[in-house]
């Protein structure tokens, strides 16, 4: 059988392809879980907030008619006919000419409609308030309903729960939600020449690093990681877990297969299961160019490069975003949350045109000024490149490269 | 007792206060559950890595002086002596005029110093093999102790290990190292008006946000979150809680306090503990000045604002990186770490000087074009202002404002 190496399709291609692959199903979670998780369906306010007017300042609820004018030099007087307590809904209307002490978060009687801060007041005795500040109906308070009306969409499927999303879960009430279910990602090593982690070093073994960075970026996305060990080259045990780990799980990513014979190996494995079909046999992408895509009955199924700093590379740019899509995030692959740091890029670096490259840089720091962003060279079987950079610099598909001087975009890693 | 409004700190001198505390102790983790954490000692190369030379591609191990000068037009003529499997440590040295075909990964025998690619070679059949192509010592090879030499000091206690860095230990054959202790941080909710968020909606209470969104902000951070619910504005009960939280975390944080009342009582309860001090009564940062930092016998007590965007913004921009600190990271303060995106600032945006301000944005994505920031004012009280914004963007405490077209640094949040 022979697969053609050099058919390969671009990011773009890889990513639509990666995008008919359904989100997992839906679930209800407390608010507490749901955080990072992605909502399942819309969300309605199922009340006003806040529920009445509330003062944002310790102070005096007033009507703004009685203090209209009110100056440091031409007070106006009120008599305070009530001590409000925080936790008080006051079941009284204000009467002309009166106010009422209230604190932070107080909700407002009938008839008030303004707060006049303490530190323009003065307590005169007997009752009186002396008021030294005009105020505009709605100053210093928090209108029923402000944050949010009763019946308002809050949130839209799709929604990822930021932490300030969960504050206002709960200041509705709302302490549970329908999310999508964190995705099971299934994660294969292969490889004669794989050894766990507790074996000795010897020549002609090599450690096991790829199910220990796969583990890490998996949970980093917001996946729960399945490690099913490694498995040496041999059709039979590849296909049986493959098939086990695929009746597991939302994904199944294979690593290892650098050499021209895993790579048959992975894609005989993905073809002999039942309903399957061979959607991608690389993507224009450095490093990275050897990643097959493979989908079995309605699961994708990812047979990644080999070399550990491509393996890497290739977590980060595609297949996390593709983690948060499988988990309903809209555009995952805008990648709007990705950190990035300008720098000035530190020296030449070319590209081939018609791949997008993914360029480690270490950063510099300087005072005053924009970072300096070096370019890491090192071979892909090496760790250190990785180890060494405090980023990724991307250099599009359509251009031959970047210059010294240049204003770049890092993406911290 | 007295306290005084205005007796603050900038925020320099505020993190001074907060470096002053000890990080964490020290306990083994495996390298699964370090990840993120912080590394508590300096960790040697048990090892070269890698052990022996190693093939970057699939090919031919020759002696590059055997293969001088080769080209298309002038090829080199080798005998292939063995054809070596991925996981074999060959126990043979190669003979002058040999070759030994070789997978990627696998080990050079002596006396090679490069590999070949096959598609620069053409089996000529009897065990010759044409190589069309000239190659120089250490080509296509990764040299032993390339990656990490025996003995080299791989990491310095304080390095925060990432993804990249478990592969690394786990190519070492380190399974586990020593980390600084996830701290865990107590969270105490004070107010009369404060309701779990089971409670009917009702003017005169408030659910309680602020345990929801802290829990959340330190789980991001690192930390455990142990909440201790709400605590009514008694000051026995506040301080019996305090006293057990103080006694079973590593940091306490006390949300609520806004009014002038409940400020009062954060700091009686605090100065009741033995061995106590006031070290701040408020911070140079808008949101966020009535920040109280107090300390029992060694551990940090935190008075946070009770204004729910203010105690977020807190967290955010002073609690997580000191989470940080404690948690070990070195330089923790200098959030390297933060997403930061470039905008293009959409409107005027006035700062008082002398305080640091954090103003919420939310930003408008233009196609080919730096994104528009639009600052989203609001009461401090309302949730929406952080529901809307993407990010942060910081007025440093020298500064008058910002102008519409000015290039800023959004923090994304």
């Amino acid at each position: 059988m022979h697969h053609d190496f050099f058919n390969i399709i671009s990011r773009e291609e890889f990513e639509s392809l990666l995008l008919s692959f359904a989100p997992t199903g839906i679930e209800k979670s407390s608010i507490a879980d749901a955080y990072g998780l992605v909502l399942g369906e819309d969300i309605l306010s199922p009340e006003d907030l806040p529920p009445a007017n509330r003062s944002c300042m310790d102070g005096y609820a007033v009507n703004a008619r009685n203090a209209f004018g009110a100056t440091e030099g031409n007070p106006a007087y009120l008599e305070c006919c009530a001590e409000l307590r925080v936790d008080e809904a006051p079941d009284f209307t204000l009467k002309p000419g009166d106010c009422a002490a209230i604190p932070t978060g107080g909700t407002l009687p009938d008839g008030a409609d303004a707060v006049v801060m303490v530190e323009h007041t003065h307590e005169l005795g007997s009752g009186t308030i002396e008021i030294r500040k005009s105020s505009a109906p709605g100053e210093n308070i928090m209108l029923k309903g402000e944050d949010t009306a009763k019946g308002e969409n809050i949130y839209e499927a799709g929604h990822t729960v930021r932490f300030q999303d969960v504050g206002l879960l709960a200041a509705l009430g709302i302490g549970n939600v329908s999310v999508h279910k964190k995705p099971r990602i299934g994660i294969i090593s292969t490889g004669d020449e794989l050894v766990e982690i507790e074996s000795p070093s010897r020549a002609g073994s090599i450690r096991d690093v790829n199910s220990h960075t796969l583990r890490c970026l998996v949970s980093k996305a917001g996946g729960i990681p399945v490690n099913y060990g490694i498995v040496r080259d041999e059709i039979e045990k590849l296909e049986a877990t493959l098939a086990k780990a695929i009746a597991e799980n939302d994904i199944v990513l294979l690593s290892g297969g650098s050499s021209v014979g895993m790579r048959d190996l992975t894609v005989r494995a993905i073809e002999s299961m039942p309903e399957s079909k061979i959607l991608a046999h690389g993507v224009a992408i450095s490093p990275g160019k050897p990643t097959i895509l493979g989908k079995v009955g309605s699961k994708p199924v990812l047979g990644l490069p080999g070399q550990v700093t491509s393996v890497q590379v290739v977590m980060l740019s595609i297949v996390m975003p593709f983690i948060r899509h499988i988990m309903g995030q809209k555009d995952a692959f805008a990648c709007l949350d990705r950190p990035i740091r300008l720098a000035e890029l530190g020296r030449n670096t070319p590209s081939k045109q018609g791949r997008e490259d993914y360029v480690r840089v270490s950063l510099k720091h300087r005072e005053g000024k924009l970072p300096i962003a070096h370019p890491v060279y090192g071979k892909s079987g090496l760790l250190k490149t990785l180890i060494k950079a405090d980023g990724l610099m991307i250099i599009p598909a359509d251009t031959e490269g970047l210059y010294a001087g240049d204003q770049i975009q890092v993406w911290l890693i």
